[in-house]
């Protein structure tokens, strides 16, 4: 029953470390070093490899690293297997973190100001009370919950929108494709936390920026693959969108010409809006692998229909 | 028993709508039509005239529309003339986001990475978890404390210092000239929120910059006073600081050669941080003249000997 650890060489010792330490009756193996591949039962990743259902035999469980599962391939999962993902209180502070980051610097104007430095210009715009200013949220989850509830104490007007529609104190929930252009029309600040999924994929696209008012903004900390690139360049450079702040793009690393690397109005971070944290992260895992050895539910366990 | 208005145009109507529909009992004159010197009593302002005192014999309050009094030349107020600063929740809630931004931004690299996107890089740096990353505030005052109460939530380890000490919860204080260099090696981000007094003009200087661990950043959300912009320079030239958030300047407008506009590690903003909004400081001076009325102590009275 060995976990096959497949990490990037630099967090490697972290993790090592952390198992030696509180798990040692736990077989562990670290990428590429496999060994058997008949012995490996549970596989833990960020990025697995393209064969990985067909390579290891008696896999159970795939435990990602990460809050999103999207890049395991849910269409082809084997029915014996299944796929856990991370709820690392770690990641949900990552994200609240960015996002207070993010929504006010937009709310403030920081990029216009910043951008006025580097003209040399000093010049002060009018400022919209915060419960004037509408920050809404795509994805009520784990991450967009925890991320509303960062935003509460500055003020905002919130809102949230979820596939099926959710309750939460203070915020003004939307609930699927039909009341999706209701939300999208109260928006100033669009946040995106959404899971990758069928539905999802290309969510934020010229129709959807369309439907917010004029002059908004958005915050891609979702996926790449929810955001259709072209799309929001049209939206900007025809000034109906004022900025966005990215952290995900499409391909990652971006090839070096990528329009968003020098657009004026994009703020682009290169991934790194949640980084799951070893110690954090250490304590989700050996959790999860304890409650499959005494045969009880995991936390995190994906439903392959919805893909979250 | 006129009150005197002096206020940028573009600010005037809304001042003059909201003393005619809430307090139509009180004459109020705006700034430069003056009337009859003899008849003002009160006179408000962010920037005064040089001759305030001498020209208005029976003036007996003054009221900054700021937090902050420098502006007032405390050390030639006549006896007879008590001078308030403006504690409107507005400010405070300026102050709030502003500190939320830009100590945010600091503990997540951003101006790293914002360089690293103009560069064209893609790289990503080890992450601090919060509650390793030391935060100061200087000044614990209305604002100094409103800043800590909005960073208390995201989990960082939070100090301050004060001309004497304080006690706040959750907050490691220090008090005094002798526990300043105590205080400042535990900063991994110094936040200045103090009051411009003799005291403190000029605090964050060379001695100060060398007491601060190295990679320290400062934000200063005080006055252009409380810095020696050279001194800065120096500090982030050295790479003993890594990066400062600007909000104010000794001169401002600055003059366009003006070295902080172009250096590569500072965010500077046309003294944005704090707008007061008439709404808001409205009510906070019309209670106040309604307490001088009835001969009760005004909230935010200056003491000369302190200078807030």
């Amino acid at each position: 029953m060995t976990l096959l650890f497949k990490v990037p060489d630099e967090r490697a010792s972290a993790w090592k470390a952390l198992f030696a330490q509180h798990a040692a009756d736990i077989p562990v193996r670290f990428w590429p070093d496999i060994g058997d591949p008949a012995q490996v039962r549970y596989f833990a990743a960020w990025q697995p490899p393209a064969d990985l259902y067909d390579r290891f035999p008696q896999l159970q469980v795939v435990f990602a690293t990460s809050a999103g599962v999207d890049q395991f391939d849910l269409a082809h999962v084997p029915g014996s297997v299944s796929v856990v993902r991370m709820l690392d209180p770690g990641i949900a502070q990552g994200i609240i973190e960015y996002t207070g980051f993010a929504v006010l610097a937009l709310h403030r104007q920081m990029p216009t100001y910043l951008q006025q430095q580097r003209e040399g210009k000093w010049a002060i715009h009018p400022l919209l009370e915060a419960g004037k200013r509408r920050v809404g949220v795509m994805g009520l989850g784990n991450l967009g919950q925890a991320a509303l509830n960062a935003l509460r104490p500055f003020g905002f007007a919130l809102s949230g929108w979820s596939r099926t529609l959710k309750t939460l104190p203070g915020v003004h929930c939307y609930g699927g494709r039909e009341q999706l252009p209701d939300f999208l029309g109260s928006c100033d600040i669009l946040l995106c936390l959404l899971p990758l999924t069928a539905d999802t994929a290309g969510i934020l696209n010229a129709q959807t920026f369309a439907a917010l008012p004029a002059g908004a903004s958005l915050i891609n900390l979702g996926r790449g693959g929810h955001l259709v690139e072209s799309d929001l360049l049209a939206a900007l450079d025809s000034g109906h969108l004022a900025h966005a702040i990215v952290d995900v793009l499409e391909e990652e690393p971006p090839r070096s010409d990528h329009p968003f690397l020098s657009h004026p109005n994009i703020w682009l971070t290169p991934h790194i809006g949640a980084m799951t944290d070893p110690h954090s992260a250490f304590q989700v895992l050996l959790d999860n692998i304890r409650r499959h050895q005494r045969g009880e539910p995991m936390v995190g366990l994906v439903e392959p229909g919805t893909g979250y």
